[in-house]
């Protein structure tokens, strides 16, 4: 950062407060601001959305958190599933957490978010699962599964989605979801397709977080 | 492709149609297929959707003639705005146009899509909003706006959208479209928004027609 002490900047502390600032004093290795007047947030969606993700290949995670951020989810919650080719293990000697966090921050900042959203520590499929079906209410999930499964599917337009305060939405790995583990989430998600295209693991979460935010009218 | 002579393939015209096949004869320049049984591709979306697009920088282009594809649109028209980067000329002596429509073949076949969106020569804004004004329906076009412009908007989710056949979306280059773009617009197309967040343009597309497919219940 090349600003120098007295120019303005803006500063935001990840949960929702964003204000104006000077720079007071600025070394290599710290800066000191004075804050000024609170700026007005733009503001969060009113469905605190989390996004249970299982975790893609590569740079594909990071651009599922990156996007994810700039659209609105209030946090993420990385799953290990079947298909999924990392374990938790490796997650955490690879400082994975650490990284999309970082992620979350740069973006919320490039898309002039105040809030920066929570990631979790990865779990494993069961674990969100069984998480879920503690919940009070009648299927508080929503899994996004491919058009044509073997089990009742909804299609995002027919939802009947009552306004509600926060709702967690669960995407598969590139492989997809196996039987077993839609059979699974059965029990505490609704099943949701959003059309008939096979859609890019790493967009899925765009796609599928426009749709409700559309039919929650955020959007 | 390390396909063999008698093994099978899928082969698609790019109109719709997708068929069983067999390899006949195969040589490193050409192959000679059987058609087997029409298969029963994957159903268009019941509007025609053209994606307007500002050119964007770099390969981002790239990225939204792959991923719209993906969603479904049935045409890609490139339009030079203001802030875009580039001239009309420099598109074609660099045939960008053809390098475009492979992509879009590419993402088609990706997707399971039997059917190829078609690159429009590019054109400049003006032309575009032109060839709108002359359709016979009111505002025709459908023009993605930052919320807050000076113009009235409306969010997608409010948007009256009676059943139709076919709609234009336009969508800008990174910078924005400017005043005299969206005053000029105005007289052919409603702005619409999606959210209260800046979104990064190469996945504006994917958030728009997503949005745009949940209205029509396509998805």
């Amino acid at each position: 950062m090349r600003l120098k002490v007295g120019e303005p900047l803006r500063v935001f502390n990840g949960r929702g407060r964003e204000f104006e600032a000077t720079i007071e004093t600025a070394s290599a290795s710290s800066v000191h601001v004075r804050l000024g007047p609170r700026l007005e947030a733009a503001p969060e969606p009113r469905v605190a959305m989390t996004l249970a993700q299982a975790i893609l290949k590569g740079a594909k995670m990071d651009d599922v958190v990156r996007d994810s951020t700039m659209m609105g989810v209030a946090a993420i919650q990385p799953i290990v599933t079947e298909r999924a080719e990392v374990t938790r293990s490796s997650l955490t000697s690879g400082q994975r957490r650490e990284r999309w966090q970082r992620i979350a921050v740069s973006s919320a900042k490039q898309c002039g978010r105040a809030t920066v959203p929570e990631i979790y520590e990865p779990l494993e499929f069961d674990q969100v699962i069984d998480a879920l079906s503690k919940m009070t209410l009648p299927l508080p999930g929503l899994m996004l599964v491919e058009p044509g499964a073997a089990m009742k599917t909804t299609s995002v337009s027919e939802l009947d989605l009552s306004p509600q305060r926060s709702a967690t939405l669960l995407i598969g790995p590139e492989g997809g979801w196996t039987l077993t583990e839609v059979e699974r989430a059965a029990t505490a998600c609704r099943l949701i397709t959003v059309g008939g295209r096979t859609l890019r693991a790493d967009v899925m979460c765009v796609v599928a977080l426009s749709a409700l935010f559309t039919m929650w009218r955020e959007f």
